[in-house]
């Protein structure tokens, strides 16, 4: 008997992107997977880290915040806490890595891209949300770069997008909400470039551990998953 | 000759109120004032600050914050900074003072009342929004509150709004948008009860003094400006 | 009845400045409103905040400190605390604004001053007091700066101070000393130019909310008492 | 043609576990990988973070550091810079989270074990030989407050090791060297249980995509090199 | 030839004490060596650091900061700065100990003394000034607690003082100031008590080592500079 | 009747030294004074600090940490903390200026040696073991930079070490141990040259003063326990 009940464990949530959600950014979007929503912006900055100066490459920075009345009960503000934590630094740097990716750096020459996103709404799943709806800002960013004549053409080589899976109760999820992921024994997140390659596999046992047929099964599940995202990202960049 | 185009000097932009646009807050509101967006939230935490610990009295704290997709260029992040700003901290006390001045403490008990106001895109004009959005959270999160039992009646005394006065090439306007904002001679806060009373009164000569006749003016037209807000509010109230 | 026993209600508090207080600063001043005393110093640097370089102008940044022993109980230090309060922001940005509005940026060309307001004994009114006494370290820096030739002529265009108003048991006061202050409904700091003009109004409802009618009675109470601070500033200037 | 020179692409380095190398500690363990050394130290405090006061639990907590001396150039130490970079956060929690994987958290009781993994020589893969370290410092400790009795049985469930596994010039590695994890395209971190259970995988494209069948094979070979540290750490405890 | 113009090389500046320089503190002292000028603050706190709860004993802790003005060029404040330098550690940290030594701490009870030392100006030997005024503020302080009736008796073992000794182009000199410190060989700081014996003996080689026999005569020479010192304190407190 | 049981109470502890404990560094040594063991480590940074820019002068830098594991309990870690507390600064500044001592700077150029002392386990004496391995580490690089052509001679002048002594019930003790420093009414660090000239002396009293006559008798067993240090280098460096 399956433990969902308004929907398929092998479905997502309804995902949603609204593109150009900001009116200040280069490009932005507001994704929705069922209940989580985050806003996505992308900026583009006219300097590159210090390691990168004169080498005409660009860089990619990503950071992500809670916005406090994203949970229940409120999340405390990092800003008055004076200090950014463990987990957010991971999904900043999670989200960084798998934009980079797709961003051609030599075309955007010595310029640093800076993707934001912020959790209006945290129903689990932020950070997969997070990278499937700033490849969308990205690409309206990059778009708007190519109009403004910034740069020749479009920095980004394919399309990229992140869905987490897991295990309840020894079923298989897919794209967990907040009540499921609390009581999984194994949470993943996968990364998945438009051509079926991998940018990043994280699977973690958080009750029980799990057996290599597990990890096939979940791996299954997730390309499956992304597929789907796919669909929708291109739809709202059509 | 008006120095606006598309609206009178002494009109306010459109305003408009979406009550309960988070979902896990006890009360939110997106307010926009024109292009400036606020999202307001409002929880409630079972406990005070030391100086009340034993009163039998509440308290309400108030948090404001730019998202970095907010502006143009992109603001930095305050927590990544570590450290909040001058004027945010001087934001967050305005807007926390607002608001306490029309919340009966006794009512609520040993309780904390946060305030969270994110600006979603800031045009000028986001401290007298985030106040008069907070106001409408406000009451949705009391309403909460008294049907969820744990508070007998609702614990607001009457209505609070604020709004923004200046001058521009010696013309006195009301609710200055960032591009009039950033060129007025003298900007001005007003923070005003139901009643007609004063709760703060913030006049600041950015470029060139001013007289106590042109202080009588901006109060004028910033009374004017907050019986429109009222009624905005009002109405999403309904 | 009057509420007070030594003064007036409409009176300020004995004011005395005495000049060149510290020797290390190019002006200095200890001024003492009653029995709050605080130390202004100013100094110069040569070179300016990011925003002006290359721009031949200058800067002048404010700050204050209350030491330890300016209060009873003892006030932590915010250097052992690491961070700056909300109170503290709020005051520097208040100095800084009214000092920078009586100084020729052009004329001081590519320097910041540097204004230091610290606080020996805090009785009310520290701001004021520091606004009123920085204004005279002013003048002193500047006659030395001429004095050296670094500048060709003092580069200060005319006089500033500051004072308190406020109700208490519904009686108007000026100058409040920290007991009045404590239990104030209404507080309000007034800075004005020398001219008549005003540079800064900041009311705020402590405890009760006030008409527009007891705006103007407290207006008028604080142009009266800057015009005594005014006389204490030229004196000592003499 | 193999890309190694000294070993086989499926070989570890050479591993050796020093036990008991620190006298203060209740466990501590030095091992190498090759020139990767690292300190690992436990410590157990009488007392349990806040969400678990009451429950008669205990917890475990890892700190991770890299010596200044440990790489070349100099690391500069984070205590100075003031904060914690995100890929020490990311490594403490990975640390963290496989150890408590393996603990039997109602046999402590309300106490906290603390792991501590000091990197004295660090040519990659420090954080797989931190977690394969600290499992012999963990059950040294455990034996220690056994014999202490402080806690009647060995509150350790099963053995935890780590290895990464990677491709370099589209050949697979296990555990990578630094040299090697320089240039990997992917690298992967593989955490496994004595039972052949996984509790960790993060595989993660640095250069360039990977496909499932890598996947697969990596996974393979991490598992075949855990069983090889699995024996190292039986006779480093016989 | 001596050295010095003003003064013979064996002598203090001229030394002078303000008793209750402040009113807000328990005890207040504005101690001068010359035109280095420190005020010393003394206040009681109703509890005791956590290492002494429950042992009904007292405690003593210094803060020493140099006001920006005291300095020229102007001193960066380090509550802006948000951390506390290495040097301001480490006299704060000799002059709690200091005080300490002369502190029945059983007589004081489960409270904490704050000592509190603000350099208004800084020309060498802020450090000996601050403990020599301090034990003054201490005084003045220990009389009021026991005229309140908080203490039965003054908590005060014998006298405390300090001063500074070095050699500049071979001479010996006693309480340099800081043009001769600036240019020192050797510096070094003596606390002595009232019966002639040592609390710390700090001497340092800045240029130049130093042999036994110059250590010999610059204990020498503080101990006739440390005498002067108790004179003045003791007719400060008469 | 002598206080100690394994050593007479003028010998210092077994002191051994590991030259080129570690890899990365350009020196490096593991300095045993007992059961208190420290790592140094040296290496070169092609850069100054702002004060020496254009003055074709070096630098020495010293930092030092416990590392959690070092001491029972365990220390906390000071970059979780965020902050280095006051005990560390002043040991940081004092291995500092010792090896300053010794250090040509003309010798260097324009760059910055950093002196690293880990402590791997702390009974007593770490700054004193810091500075007497840090002396063998230096030289250790100091050979490198001459071998590998940077500098042209090695920029060292002389040799340096530094002990403790104490007293304990009336004995004078040599190099005490945690367990006799915990309980020593005064504690004294002597720095000394080969020459026989003093660096540093810092005699503290922690529990009684101490007389010129202890104070002298200290100087002497701290002279006799250099010279054994002395020896002990020379064989390392040998």
């Amino acid at each position: 008997m399956e433990i969902r009940k308004n929907r398929r464990n092998n479905e997502t949530r309804a995902v949603k992107i609204h593109t150009n959600y900001l009116e200040m950014p280069d490009g932005s979007a507001l994704i929705e997977f069922g209940r989580t929503r985050v806003v996505c912006a992308v900026s583009l900055e006219e300097r590159v880290p210090p390691f990168l100066v004169g080498k005409n490459e660009g860089w990619l920075t990503a950071e992500y915040s809670l916005m406090p009345g994203s949970t229940r009960p409120r999340a405390d503000r990092e800003s008055s806490k004076g200090k950014i934590s463990g987990r957010t630094h991971e999904i900043q740097r999670l989200i960084g890595r798998s934009l980079r990716s797709v961003v051609n750096m030599k075309a955007l020459g010595s310029r640093t891209v800076w993707v934001d996103c912020d959790v209006l709404s945290a129903d689990g799943g932020t950070r997969t949300a997070a990278i499937t709806g700033a490849y969308v800002a990205l690409v309206l960013a990059g778009r708007q770069w190519v109009r403004r004549g910034l740069i020749a053409e479009l920095p980004i080589t394919q399309q990229v997008a992140a869905v987490s899976v897991g295990t309840v109760a020894q079923q298989l999820l897919l794209d967990l909400e907040y009540a499921e992921d609390s009581i999984a024994d194994v949470d993943m997140n996968v990364v998945m470039l438009g051509n079926g390659e991998l940018i990043e596999v994280q699977g973690t046992a958080e009750n029980r551990p799990f057996s290599r047929s597990t990890l096939d099964q979940m791996m299954d599940l997730a390309q499956s998953g992304i597929q789907k995202l796919f669909s929708v990202q291109s739809e709202a960049l059509a």
